[in-house]
C-alpha cells in the first residue's frame, strides 16, 4: 500500500458535514494498536462574543497540497500507518465539526504526537479561511497561528514540523536534526486574486490579498 | 453541571462494543473548540505471534474508582469541559477498539495533552487486566507500564500526572510543582482473591496475586 493510499484528504463542499466515523473506520487496521482523532468544533463565543456560526473558505488545490505536504512530515516523523484529514467548507454551525484529524500506529505514542503535528501544522500553514459570523456582524479571521508563522517566515524562518511555537511531545530525535532541510508548502500566503475578483459582497479584511 | 456530571466513565460488560459517537457526543459542548480521542484497538500480532483477540477483566468498582481519579487529576492540570473513558470487558477481536477516550476543551492544547495523560495513566494505575489469545494459545499478561509504575512505588515513587516515563506534551507549569502532593488510587496491585476463587480454569501467570 502506497503512501498515497494510506492518506485519505478531503475538503468538504459547503452541507457535507464530517462523517466522523468514516475516517476512523478508513485508519482502524489490523497491525495498528492506536488510533488518535482530533476534531475542531465551532465555539459560541470568541473573544466575548457571541458567535452564531464559522464559514469557512479554501484555495482546494493547494489547501490540498498543503495537508500532504503536512502528511509527509508526520510520516517522516513518526511511525504511522493510516492518516485522514478533512475539512470543511462553508457554514458550521455552533458545535459542529469543521476539521477533523485521525491517526493510527502500532503504538500509542505515535498516532497521539503525530495527530498534535498535524492540526498544530495545519492551523498554521494551510490556506483555509474562516469569517466569524457573530450575532451583530461578521469578519474575517486569518488564523493567528498563521500570521505567527509567516512573521517567523518575515525573520528567514524555515518551515517544518519542529519549528512551531510550541514543544512536541515526544518527538524522535532524529527529524530535529532534519528541520533545518525542510520547506512546508505554505509558509507563506497564498495569492488567490481570482478567488477574489469573483467574489461580491466581499468584507474580506485582507485575507486574500 | 458538577465535575461528576462532566466525566463519564463506563465499564461495558462482554458484548457490548464501544460507542465511539456516543461519547464523542458526549463530550461535544458549545462552548468548547476541540475534542482529542484515543481508541486503543487490538493488533494482529504481539512479539511476533499471531493475535486471534484479547479478553479482558476487571474488578469493576476499583477500575471505576481509579478512572475517576485520574480524570480529577486531568481536570487539575488541564482547563477541560467534558471528559468520557469506556473500556471494554471480555473479548475484543483484531481491529477492535477495547478502550475508547474523549476529552474536550476550549481550546486544543488542553483536549490534546489531557487525552495523552488519560491513556497512559490508565494504561498505568487502573487494574484491568487482558489475556492474550494466540492461535495456539493463550496468556494473561500485566500491562509493562503497570508494572513499571509497580516497580517505581516500590522505590518510593509517588504516583501523580508528571510521574510516567516519558515527558507529557506542553503541560501547564503549576501542577508540575503540585505532583509531590498527589497520590493515585490505584498505584499498587489490587487484590481480587474473591475474584480469583471464583474463576475456574484459571491460566493466571500471577496477576491477580
Amino acid at each position: 500500500m502506497s503512501e498515497e493510499d494510506k492518506t485519505l484528504i478531503e475538503i468538504l463542499e459547503e452541507n457535507n458535514p464530517i462523517d466522523i466515523i468514516k475516517y476512523i473506520n478508513f485508519v482502524r487496521a489490523p497491525k495498528c494498536g492506536a488510533i488518535a482523532t482530533f476534531s475542531g468544533t465551532t465555539r459560541d463565543t470568541f473573544d466575548g462574543k457571541a458567535v452564531v456560526e464559522l464559514r469557512y473558505e479554501a484555495y482546494v488545490p493547494m489547501a490540498i497540497r498543503c495537508i500532504k505536504s503536512i502528511c509527509t512530515s508526520a510520516r517522516e516523523t513518526w511511525n504511522l500507518n493510516l492518516i485522514a484529514v478533512a475539512h470543511c467548507l462553508g457554514p458550521v454551525p455552533v458545535g459542529g465539526t469543521s476539521v477533523f484529524i485521525a491517526t493510527s500506529s502500532v503504538h500509542r505514542v505515535d498516532a497521539l504526537d503525530a495527530c498534535q503535528y498535524l492540526i498544530d501544522e495545519l492551523k498554521a500553514t494551510v490556506p483555509i479561511w474562516k469569517k466569524e459570523v457573530y450575532a451583530n456582524g461578521e469578519v474575517w479571521k486569518e488564523n493567528s497561528e498563521f500570521l505567527e508563522r509567516r512573521t517567523e517566515i518575515g525573520e528567514n524562518f524555515q518551515p517544518g514540523p519542529f519549528n512551531s511555537s510550541r514543544p512536541r511531545a515526544s518527538p524522535k530525535p532524529g527529524p530535529l536534526n532534519r528541520s533545518s532541510e525542510k520547506k512546508g508548502c505554505c509558509g507563506n500566503k497564498v495569492r488567490v486574486d481570482e478567488e477574489r475578483s469573483n467574489k461580491k459582497n466581499d468584507d474580506n479584511t485582507g485575507i486574500h490579498q
